[in-house]
């Protein structure tokens, strides 16, 4: 097999360009990368520092490494791309036809982002703290200031949805489970507790057989895990949602971040922070 | 001011074209833009959608929309990009100089990120359970399992940036909090629960002032949200870093993703996912 070393270089988190480069590199199925992330190479130092980490690794392997390097600051990025390896910076990719497109002066610090980092951990802090404060319908009296309900019965990902939309998007999102007891009792009905917020709710729903190897994981033996309980339980809460046109989502073969991705869109939900 | 709409667009989340995008405009202080995301393109149809959307703007607007893209299919690719905007995908600007340097075919398909979606949620919701099992010492008993546990005196950012950890990089977090307690009886010595595991221990700290604004918004009055209070443990925790060699950091000015960002690099610690 083809072997490459890639590095993810960032002046800031490379979480930008190790995602964007992952969504090349698995086209060339073939190839097997040694990945390394060099994140907040912000002076001159650390940039030569990484020159070398990226030559040494031309000169071990025989073979130019790739770069993926999102670098506002001119002068690292040309530090960083005078290196021996195929690089690619998105920014210097990018950044001259959007000035060009619309004809005013980038103020290249990232400093205007920088700036707002208090208030983005803020943000950030609250959301998670909300979505940690209403999971699991621990407690139903702040749906107010829910942007989102999610509802759905027993592991089908409302939590690390919650979760997710919190730290990504700073969207304030609840969660409430739907339990045997709610969906029988009040058959076709939405629970009280929801009613005055169904504009915000937004159903997760599960195939019965992976609902189950996800319960199993959890509870081996029992009601809870048997392929009749996920059944039913799917059904009945499949049932409500169409019932009364709440919006739904088949989680069975997307990752947490497609779901909170789709929840986004398809609720009309603002991120509040990038 | 100058107003422009901008399009993020992705045959899947569209938070890579989002994330960079964003990265890129926050440059141009000077320009209102109206964000538009896109997500999920991945027919002819809703890219057809997506184009009238797209063209709508121009003519709403009489300026040319902008779109960051990250589209996979080639087809939709190209009904998106013979759109009136300026537009640029981060795919197709790539993927043709990657495939000449790496001399592979590369497989077009997106299916191969798709077929671990099941896996990449099972990896992300296992973290995210544990760093909500192990959050803020509730128990110390699974800290074996943990790949680093975040220590710190309260409100120094452990629970969000354990969970980030879990969400975007598939690591087990834990945290412990530092107690005034913990740090006045064993007076710079590391909490016993802790010891066996001191080299997965990370420090957080924070500036007083800071640290104070942030405890007053959860208990407004009394010596947990004094300055004083907030001072003395500041400096018990970063003595306690600094004489038993702990890595820390201070995240006054950080959000939570460079928090997460620092902790992976500087304890070495690889992605699980992507």
């Amino acid at each position: 097999m083809i072997k490459r070393t890639v590095f993810f270089i960032s002046d800031r988190t490379a979480i930008t360009a190790e995602t964007f480069g992952h969504s090349l590199l698995i086209q060339f199925d073939d190839v097997d990368f040694q990945k390394v992330t060099l994140p907040f190479i912000d002076t001159m130092w650390k940039a030569q520092d990484a020159l070398e980490h990226i030559n040494d690794a031309k000169e071990q392997t025989g073979q130019r490494p790739i770069i993926f390097s999102t670098i506002v600051n001119s002068q690292i990025r040309k530090m960083i791309l005078s290196s021996e390896a195929a690089a690619v910076d998105l920014f210097e990719t990018f950044i001259g036809p959007l000035e060009e497109e619309l004809r005013v002066q980038p103020s290249l610090g990232g400093s205007s982002h920088h700036a707002s980092a208090g208030d983005e951990l803020d943000i950030r802090i609250n959301a998670v703290n909300y979505a940690l404060t209403n999971d699991d319908g621990i407690t139903t009296k702040n749906y107010d200031k829910a942007d989102v309900i999610l509802v759905g019965v027993s592991r089908t990902g409302k939590t690390p949805t919650c979760l997710y939309l919190g730290l990504q998007y700073g969207i304030y999102a609840a969660n409430y489970p739907l339990t045997e007891e709610d969906l029988l009792i009040e058959y076709r009905k939405i629970p009280g507790v929801l009613k005055p917020f169904r504009n915000k709710l937004y159903g997760l729903t599960v195939n019965p057989e992976r609902l189950q190897k996800i319960r199993i994981a959890r509870r081996p033996t029992g009601r809870y895990s048997s392929i009749e309980q996920c059944q039913k339980e799917i059904s009945l809460a499949e049932f409500l949602y169409v019932s009364k046109s709440i919006p739904y989502l088949n989680i069975t073969t997307m990752s947490i971040e497609e779901i909170a991705a789709t929840v986004m869109h398809k609720s009309k939900l603002q991120r509040r922070i990038f």
